[in-house]
């Protein structure tokens, strides 16, 4: 089952190892015989989370295959902790997909936070962004395929060339385009990822992703879920100063 | 189903996700369309070992519980790429259960190298060490377990003393005593740390942890096992000027 | 320059990167052009702090030379997110240096916490304590020295014994020994590191060098010190549920 | 300093912690007294890089600013052991810089490798090819610019319009832009990427950075670098049926 992600991208769980059970397992290994008294999974990982016992968190693994726009395949790939594979278009010819926002989402650059969205652009604005983000992406292919000499099917189209390498051929596309790529993380690991990327600080574009996994954290791990929310996610931070 | 190991010690798998298919799918992602013409599982995975295309085999996990002796534990949580939950002994008592050479593993200094061993010893020397070593860590346990004020089972001993923090009487025992933790690890990294510590430099101790992980490996991931054992364990390298 | 810690135990400087303006122009980098606008070093620094953009942080570098009884050695490595090279007891002979805890700091069980400390030991209990922790070291090491055949200076004992190997007979030794190795970390998991082991649910023990850590931070980088006091070690966090 | 890159790309060393004698230093904590009879400083880091001894190299750091074509950015992100900023192109505009390759290195798809390249490109295929990326490229921008209703120099250009978002506008650039970081890492794994990017497998654009990281380690460490040619760069490996 994968999870409609964009105009193009998905999000599909491919395996998984242990659930809420798991962390409490391993929590119960460090506790020893003490934890008989422990009498609640739920409350266990709810104080876990709660003290920043992250480890019992790590024994948890899910692996993924995702669907992305380069654009933010950089910013995912940027989370070191954990183990990839991605489409190689230095060995295959990628595919003529390119990420073009719902007019909803295209929005004017925010005046108060030069990391961030403001106003949604309209009218005469709005469209002339669409068509051009749409011809330029087109072009971009177009180039692509002229410098391999083949088609999207992989037929060489003029016998005479020799076609330009595909390590040297994609630099043409723009970063609109879709890449894939297994991605396998451990529970804690993912919940960081999600914390910034599910974070109003992060890119629309990547929270849709974000989102889509918490999802999925809440039929795979309900309890730690739950904990997630309540001292992560929702959880608001006073300063020394503060307190 | 737990492996005995030493004396007292064990390594049991908790669980695993992927095997040698999981590896394959994950490099053909990479390799895209293009995949179509490598006909055979375990040659991709002999080409991946070869040529250190290490990331595929980062898409499998596997996850142990280990009973192991202290001095073993030091040097196998060197290991860094790995998630890892011990038994507390801030949280609880630990067992009166202590590592004893066999008489065949009780081996004089190396002459030749510094961090090894040489000779088995004999007669009345290995005897004195068997009981030398015998003798302290029962005395080491007793002082333990009265700083504790409790005996085995956690039975107060002497209601008229508090009982010292167990985190403070732990630091009686000594090296050779057993803990425990429950050990997880992708297959690439659990291949890195198998070829240093099955190799011969390894203490004897730590290898024999390391030999029944391979056997593990060689049931769970047959193919992978024996390009590991082909290309890993036991390859040699030649340098440049040896070229 | 070695700050004493415990009994035997130090820290010590060896080397340090960068400081707090480093990670200035480190975070320069990414607001590019677009850090006109930000006028001030500490200012940033504590923005960073306060919004988890921790990757700044992770361009200062130090390196400690670390002298730790071993049941602390064990705590500390397991932060994975650090450089080690420690003392090996395998290629040379431990001293015999062990700790003993000062008679403030001797406490009994916490009634209330089972990871921590109650009230410190007091009369005969806690003298008691203190000679079988002292006996009992002694009696260790003279047994390791016996199995090594060897004193203290590396002398052979008794010329018609061979000695036990060193990486045996260390197992003799009790876990209040001391070890020593060079510790190499970044700022940002220096800072995670000390947010854990400065917090009151540490071991006293360790809690003694976080410290000698923090007041070196004060001096090498007084900006991020601060923000880390603000928003982390003097913080607290509000759930969900809370707010 | 910086060495210059591709066609618009450079290396700077913009700090470095330790050197040879740091990795020495290193070794000799870990094996204590027993060093006294290592002599030479140069054969222990030999002995090192030999038998994988691989942390004390982890105690030396490096820190570079790197500007780069975007495509081989994802290539090098790859590596994880690593400390990353990079310029946001969500909170600044990018410069107009994109890469186009030297006529000799402007290759067919090889038929023999499917991830390399052949035979250079000649004639008139190689002049569409240049005229095609350099045409395109420079569209892309005039996009960019044009959704970003901002020149160059972040100059209005249409008072009645809004301009989209940056984060939104950079997706119209194509792969070949330039962007920029900081990154730093150790000498274990900066020796780890030199291997794998330095290598005729990798795609030559990283190459020519890898060549360069090559030549400061020389200058920076060159014993480690000479043990680096000998046992990893120039080395072979035969396998265990090589045998
Ligand atoms: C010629 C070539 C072709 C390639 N083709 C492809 C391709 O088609 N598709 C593709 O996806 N990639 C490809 N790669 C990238 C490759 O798979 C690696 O991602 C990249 O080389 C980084 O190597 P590394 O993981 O060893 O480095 P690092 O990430 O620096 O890691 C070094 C070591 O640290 C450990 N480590 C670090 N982080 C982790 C972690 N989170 N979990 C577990 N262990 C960790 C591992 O032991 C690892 O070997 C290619 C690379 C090369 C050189
Ligand atoms: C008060 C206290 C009590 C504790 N009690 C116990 C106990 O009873 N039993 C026990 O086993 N431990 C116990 N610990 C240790 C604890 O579980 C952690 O191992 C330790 O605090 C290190 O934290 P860390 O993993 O966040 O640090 P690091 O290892 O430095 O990691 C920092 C971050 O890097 C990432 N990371 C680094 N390496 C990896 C990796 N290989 N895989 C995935 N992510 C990685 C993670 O995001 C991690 O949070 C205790 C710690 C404290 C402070
Ligand atoms: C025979 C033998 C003798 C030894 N003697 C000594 C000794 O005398 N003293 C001593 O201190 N140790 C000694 N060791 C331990 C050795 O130095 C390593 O700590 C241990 O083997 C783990 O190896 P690793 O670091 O490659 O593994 P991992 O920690 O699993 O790392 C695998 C790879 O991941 C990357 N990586 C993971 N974490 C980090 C990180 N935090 N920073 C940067 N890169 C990272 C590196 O590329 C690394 O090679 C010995 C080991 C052996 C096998
Ligand atoms: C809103 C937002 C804005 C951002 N803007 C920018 C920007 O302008 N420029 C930019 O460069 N980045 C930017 N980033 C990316 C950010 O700097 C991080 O790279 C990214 O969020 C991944 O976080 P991480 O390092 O904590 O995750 P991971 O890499 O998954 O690491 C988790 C933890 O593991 C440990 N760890 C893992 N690998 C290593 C390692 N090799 N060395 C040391 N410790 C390690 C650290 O403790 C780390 O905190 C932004 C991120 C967000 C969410």
């Amino acid at each position: 089952e994968a999870f409609p992600a964009l105009d193009h991208g998905f999000v599909r769980v491919i395996d998984y190892m242990g659930d809420d059970a798991a962390v409490v397992q391993a929590a119960r290994v460090s506790y020893g015989r003490g934890t008989r008294k422990v009498s609640e999974d739920a409350g266990l990982i709810r104080y876990l989370m709660r003290h920043w016992h992250s480890t019992p968190f790590e024994m948890c693994e899910i692996k993924f295959h995702v669907k992305l726009p380069i654009f933010i395949a950089r910013q995912w790939i940027r989370h070191r902790t954990a183990n990839v594979n991605e489409y190689s278009a230095r060995y295959s010819i990628l595919d003529k997909e390119f990420y073009i926002p719902a007019s909803e989402n295209l929005s004017a650059q925010s005046t108060l936070n030069r990391q961030g969205r403001g106003e949604v652009l309209e009218g005469a604005e709005a469209a002339r962004v669409l068509d051009l983000l749409r011809e330029d992406s087109e072009r971009a292919y177009r180039g692509y395929a002229e410098m391999l000499n083949q088609d999207e099917d992989g037929a060489q189209a003029d016998p005479s060339r020799s076609g330009l390498a595909r390590e040297l051929a994609r630099m043409n596309l723009s970063l609109n385009y879709y890449t894939q790529w297994y991605w396998k993380v451990d529970l804690h690991n993912l919940m960081h990822f999600l914390r910034l990327r599910a974070d109003s600080h992060a890119q629309y574009e990547i929270r849709v992703y974000a989102d889509i996994m918490i999802d999925i954290m809440n039929r795979w791990v309900p309890s730690t879920a739950e904990a997630f929310r309540e001292y992560r996610l929702g959880a608001a931070s006073l300063s020394a100063t503060g307190l």
